[in-house]
């Protein structure tokens, strides 16, 4: 999979806020010429995310990257994703960073991943979609990694997709679901409109108002499967609110075609060991 | 307690990265200039952290914040912590964005008090020192997170502390911890000199080689404990990898005098519920 | 219409990038502190845009506004669109700028305007969609201009909507329209498929295939007819390359329900008159 | 000509703002790794601009170019310009931000060409000097643009240059041309002191009061032939205000030194076809 | 005077370079919500610049500022020059940021302006021009501090002014004087021809060939004088390189219309004290 | 030694401050694509700083670098430092702002050498650490130039190291160094607790107290010696105010362990000669 690699300019902002100017541990004891060697490998199994990034921050660093491994990768316990070389002082400079981003990510990458999977055992074609509420600021890092682990973006912002939530609602009272979603469906019609529902009843008006999506907030996969079988093939039937790999199978049951979720985003990071030596 | 803010800038890199052209929902629908209001509830007892951001970024997608809580509070289930009103287009801007920086960064601050108050229930006087992994790009809200909480920053960055790691040490083979904690007292007599290491007897000798803190990597409690039971005062003894709210009193009990930690950064978020009605 | 601002950070660079040391003429004068006041007014007739941004930037130039007439506003000619006074240094400083701003994006909210009303006096309900291929760098002004006039955007980016070209054809010569539009389908069942098609067997096969809108690519206006009435409502048909304010109705005629048009952001610019004068 | 190149950091922002997360099409497609060649080619006779861009952002993309023409040159219809190969994902991602830029320039570019040639046809050594009037945020492309058509930068900003406005004298009321123009060539002597007059009698009074440069805005050739006979060499005449290509040379024919405009920033883009094939 | 103020996102940014996390001394002590006053003084004579940014940084930390002198204020040793309160965390963080800002600019101003005194006491209309030559990022602050000192900008940049340098001729070397400086007249009517030369008899063929000034790079008083003396007033004579406090007069005395020099970039900082106290 | 080199972006940016659009003598001459050489020279004995960044900086105007010696190097007058060759257009927009660079930081490497010298001749393990003070927006430089001519930065900010100030105190008025100390120590264990005292007293009493280094602001270097007299080893004795590389000898020898100071942030910048030749 080829996905976006984020800016030079982004990478050396990284590095820069971590050793603004350089390892003072390092310079002090004056070895920061001394030519070493560092591999990364996954301490337990994994999937990849933005290797690519680490590797070209080593390179910012000053480092020589032979080998790396691609984001999406599935790696087992011990295996090598990233080999450099270098003075000291760009191998100690990177170093951390360099682990952080991968382990972040690959977290990300790795839980999104046992949610696909674990629903897709149940249902083949269902979609996991992950918000757009990551961390604030780590958007472009977090989505690469859901999509490493196999998921799309459910939408990516505010400006581009429609989403009748019933805080739109709430602003407009004097309008029921025909007449928005007839506005909505006249000003987009190269969109679908998918539209948040808090119980089984919003969900029929909804669909019958001729919304694309009904976006279940917070339903049990019981509550779900009651949907989908009134709705049938009307509505793209998506649930959203508390969805995670461990109740993503009972949500595929349930019949949903999409799984809207953050949890990924909250995954603890993977382990990476880093092992430098002399070169 | 009062900490930096978020400059205006970042504030709005986040707004744009997540509505750069506004809510075309809202747009759509044509109701952008109703008048409305939105309250900032907890769900849940939490620590509050990045409030401050939250409603600056609230008036920058051009709503009017009326009330707002500090970084630092502490929230009961159902207590109120922000509160603004203006048009539609704006709350609904400014929404999510918010909603999620306070919700991320509380987690953070919630989970940092957490493991705070565990090792000071048993050790009034301990440290804990939040690592410098932070999500990559987030340090700025992050080290704010867990200063709301309780915690001070173990380091942030390569550039102005000294931390000798093994890593350092095998790239000079040659010299000891005599010789290389020399120097780098030598070099920054205005620092302590911070030494991992893995097992007793370098924590032996480190100490006895002049170090200032010995940084215990993935010692147990019972291991750290035995440190400290040697070395005495000789050198402040820090505890580091693995350590995290669920052992925090042990490592606490077995006296150490810092306990540092990357754990918090990767809390689930807290539980923020916003409400938008009309006004 | 509330439609998002340009960011302060954005708007100061626009400054500095036109006179990022003062006036040097005004500054050579000695006059920089008298006081002058400053009328924005329309030449002719207009629809307003980014008339908030010119009112920001003058005040970031040291400049008071004490009026300003919202973009989407329709003037006519010698209508007074926005007032300040200030120290002549800050209103020589911010002048041209906000000038240009407002010209320029005006120019593209008409356009926009007068390319909908053509299209919606035969078809009240027919969509215009500005592409994504403004004036490199230009985006945020062009997107709020066309929306100042009436139009939405088609699609902001190739991130989060989906849009098979011919070329991506070309690179999976081995699949047909149905396993192509199967496979976005599935990967996608929150997006409308979107396919771009050169003749009229194309547009049969696309839809027949399910795609959700088919956008035809340089065709007549007859050719799109008949494209429309083979198809009926089966897909929704938007008009491509070639569409602009002179030829609009024909194709809202011809029955497109979508009109995609790069053609406003090549719009000349408005004429604006400054005057500025002693205060 | 070799004229500065738009920094890598400006065109990953432009990258940045069309895909920031790749194209969501190839992705779904899962194609993006198959090898792919892409070829520009003039559809029309052309003057190419920021050529160099659109390479360098194909490269950030992850393509390999091949070949590229520099700025400046002079394309027949079917001429290519541009030939890059490499994996789908970069190509389709790259395609239309590099078209558009060189589209959007070249377009510049070649008004200014048309513009220049009709003018020297008649006066060999006349200037034509583009204004700081660019589409807010462009001055780089659009100055680069101009360049490349032969023209130069009348006055790029405020600050490096002296020109007195009407707006100027307006602030300056007690004061005539002979004290304000004496101070300007006090403050400045390393300057041309450039005055915009509006009629014949403020040309002479300019002039007489030792402008070097009389900029006369919005009069006909008639009236620039006028002051140019009535002044000779004692000034620079400048013909500025609705100056364009159409009537370029009868500015030229009545004896004005230099053209300032804008004209050509409004040109339509040139047309660049692109072809994307399986490698 | 009013200058340009430094964007909020660059006071920010200094801000954030110094401080980026707060001042982790008042955090430790507990005392940042303490109130407290600020009050900046001249230590010595001085000339005061961009005071108007110590007070926005001091703002964007958190304070009030409640007076503050413009930049180019001529202050007496003891006088007040900024007066400031709120929360000490505020104070305490914006601090030597404000100060040092102000001392470093400010003993640029004053450099400057004893020599634009020194000159001008012999020839009360010479022009004082600081080169581009500026600390390397210090641009805006320098160049604000120069004029707040009495000069004005020689050159600000290579894209606006036209300098012929040796290197030029170097690099053209089938080309004498008349054929480059008549290019140059040709292409730039509205840029005065600046000519740097290395002894007289380059001065004397300068001139002739129609040079609007001729820069006279390391003469002595007494080589500009008969530089002076046979050149008349067909050409301005500028000194350069060298010219600085110390010998300004006598380059003044020898005739030079213009003094360019780099000299008040190197200034030492002025002495500013600043009390805190509770308030 | 290896020390970080400022970012690409960075760079870029004084590029495009300096010559945003190229030369304007170079292009009105036309001879931006002949080939040329180019070799900077210290014409005096220098210590080498941000070679690298001049080197960078020259490549990202289009030049090519041949040889460029490593920052730190101890140059004496006449030696080579940096060759490139490449187009005029590119050797003469990169020229001055590369020279700039290197004359700036090599004066302030120069300085901090003869101060480290000047110390260390006397007390051969005295440590110079220069402050934070370095001209705004500069640091990066600055701190880089500062090691390459040996010295190491006191602090880098305020976040990450404590440093009492008599202005702490001023706003604890309740409290004496014992408890200001004593709440330092707790929070910061693993930091140093540096306290700034007025007179001998005060340094008795923060030493007493448990103050870590003691840092005595502006005493004569036999105040100094009184100081070091009375608490020998108990405290690291720091002279700050006023110390500079003419009285760095006396206080080296009064027995300061560290000589804190911000004179060689303004040293006059270094003499480098570049000549530029026709290849």
């Amino acid at each position: 999979m080829i996905l976006p690699r984020l800016p030079d300019a982004e990478l050396d902002r990284l590095l820069a806020e971590d050793a603004p100017h350089g390892d003072l541990t390092t310079l002090s004891l004056g070895i920061g010429e001394r030519a070493g060697a560092m591999v990364f490998r996954a301490r337990a199994d994994m999937v990849l995310a933005c290797s690519e990034e680490a590797a070209r921050l080593l390179e910012l660093a000053g480092a020589t990257v032979t080998s790396v491994r691609p984001s999406g990768s599935i790696l087992a316990a011990g295996e090598t994703l990233l080999e450099a070389h270098g003075p000291a002082g760009a191998l100690l400079m990177g170093w951390k960073v360099a682990q952080t981003l991968v382990e972040a990510t690959s977290g990300i990458a790795g839980a999104t991943r046992r949610m696909v999977e674990a629903a897709r055992a149940v249902s083949p074609h269902i979609a996991v979609a992950c918000t757009r509420k990551t961390f604030p600021g780590t958007k472009s890092l977090a989505i690469k990694a859901i999509m490493a682990g196999g998921a799309m973006p459910h939408r990516l912002g505010l400006s581009e997709t429609v989403l009748l939530f019933p805080e739109h609602r709430a602003l407009a009272p004097d309008q029921g679901f025909a007449a928005l979603i007839g506005r909505l469906k006249a000003a987009c019609p190269e969109k679908r409109i998918v539209v948040e529902v808090k119980d089984a009843a919003e969900a029929d008006s909804a669909c019958a108002a001729g919304a694309d999506v009904v976006q279940l907030e917070k339903f049990t996969p019981a509550q779900v499967a009651m949907v989908v079988e009134r709705i049938g093939e009307a509505c793209v039937v998506a649930a959203a609110g508390g969805v995670n790999a461990a109740n993503a199978a009972d949500y595929a049951r349930a019949g949903a075609r999409v799984l809207v979720t953050s949890s990924p985003y909250w995954a603890p990071p993977a382990d990476v060991a880093v092992t430098i030596s002399g070169a």
